[in-house]
């Protein structure tokens, strides 16, 4: 299956408690993107760049076979720009710059090429923009997953509802689950996110691992351990790719799929951590993959007599 | 095997923000002693009380077989007594009143029958009242697993590395694992802990499930989301008991066997917290267990087909 990913191309400048980048590439789209790849998943990216985006990331898409069609050069803007700075716990961070710059306009054209696409993949964005997609697909793809955070929850409530109405798997943390069903336990959470219309919610809890839920059904599982997390940005996009990647290579929405689905995205979320932006992630063969998924195997596999 | 217990037992008034109680039966000794009854385990206790501790909960533990030769009574004494309110999201709280009463001057005394018992559970106390302990068996136990706290770290830190030192298994939350090991990475974390002392390192982590280290072995475990939290008081303690009472059954101590005690105690824990005090775990059956266990294997079990 075709997998469409609508998310931001961006600029990153990182600081963490052991170094810090210039501008980097980054942004959900390329972290989702390059994800699919790696999976030898189909994606094609629709999003916008300035002028200032440098051709050599174009040609790193397409090089792995990533449809770019869909993503406009604006070529007298400049390409959206985020820069922070994470605490030594790497679990918050101070945003330092956000320059909005070109997605400010950002009007999402669907390549006629992608049209077809059965998974959409709407990342982190201003929900109406989310919406205005799905309105522009000559017909429903067949999933629609849907990530989005806490600011639109506070400043767009009410499309971000019409949005998620239309949505099949969400995506968000365990505080926007709260704040978006105003049920602390996340299993009542999840159950009112149901009754708002996604029939899959996956909750992210970043170093506590995730959970999947689907009517009575739970899934939940730990993130695996890690020695050294370098820098945090992009773990939380690669996951949504690894997750969607899997769906449209086994080509089944069902929930035993879904709970690999989780598997295989949390895996791929260990290794963008373990480098500077799109670095790790760049370097990963499906080998390294499989044997990551082994290790999640074998940190979460018991048998108990009694 | 027989499991002996040195633990509180104490008078929990608890306010959360389902209800209150009043003073009803608590301590680390109290939970870890119940559950493991419930797991068919032969435990003794070693504790102290005071006067106004009430026949009804004696018999209470005789019934349960849990042996209290070594649960001395001061008759002019007062009984351990806490109050705690929780807050809203139970998962912080704060303490209404501490009455150290009869514990101040605790001085455990193991009796005969127990000398031979081949686990010792060391329940959160001072951390000179636990070596002291050992110090009176007249031969090691063949294991030995220490609780502790932030607490004692603070205020006992060198008589506390005296303690680790002579423990098999120590289980502590993950804030407390970094205070201990000065590092941030609990996989660090874990392997500095390893060199103090102790081969197995648990890493409690409440809603977020546990991790137990061995050498580099990792086995990680969500909580059981749940839909109710109702009471929190004694999770920590049921699951340390449950841990320690599937060692006793399965007569083993290698890793593989303590994987599957960590999901025994997390299930045991799990009914501790629907209601207060000890009230469900009191009315827990084997099957209910055995159900439980069956949730847990649901909640995490998966295949990744690539």
């Amino acid at each position: 299956m075709k997998l469409l990913v609508v998310g931001s191309v961006a600029f990153d400048a990182i600081e963490t408690p052991f170094g810090k980048t210039d501008k980097i590439l980054g942004g959900a789209a390329t972290y989702i993107g390059i994800t699919a790849s790696v999976m030898g998943v189909k994606s094609g990216i629709v999003s916008v760049v300035g002028g200032d985006f440098p051709q050599e990331h174009l040609d790193m898409f397409t090089k792995r076979d990533i449809n770019i069609e869909g993503l406009e050069i604006v070529k007298e803007g400049k390409t959206f720009f985020w820069s922070g700075k994470y605490h030594n716990d790497l679990n918050s961070r101070d945003t330092l710059a956000t320059e909005v710059n070109v997605l400010e306009n950002f009007d999402p054209k669907i390549p006629d090429s992608m049209q077809d696409a059965e998974i959409l993949l709407l990342g982190n964005l201003h929900p109406g923009v989310q919406l205005s997609v799905l309105e522009k697909m000559n017909q429903r793809p067949k999933l629609v997953i849907l990530d989005t955070m806490n600011f639109w929850m506070d400043s767009a409530m009410d499309i971000l509802k019409d949005m998620i109405a239309k949505t099949d798997v969400i995506s968000i943390n365990d505080e926007e689950a709260r704040q978006l069903s105003g049920e602390y336990s996340l299993v009542k959470a999840a159950k009112k996110i149901h009754t708002m219309g996604p029939k899959f919610v996956i909750i992210k809890k970043g170093e506590h691992g995730a959970i999947l839920f689907h009517d009575d059904k739970i899934f939940a599982i730990p993130a695996l351990p890690l020695e050294e997390v370098f820098d945090p940005t992009g773990a939380g996009d690669t996951f949504a790719g690894g997750f969607a990647a899997y769906l449209a290579k086994k080509e089944k929405f069902d929930f035993e799929t879904m709970k690999s689905a989780l598997i295989v995205g949390s895996a791929m979320a260990s290794f963008t951590v373990e480098k500077f932006g799109t670095e790790r992630l760049e370097e990963i063969k499906e080998a390294d993959m499989l044997e990551r998924i082994k290790q999640f195997k074998e940190l979460t596999t018991f048998t108990v007599e009694l």
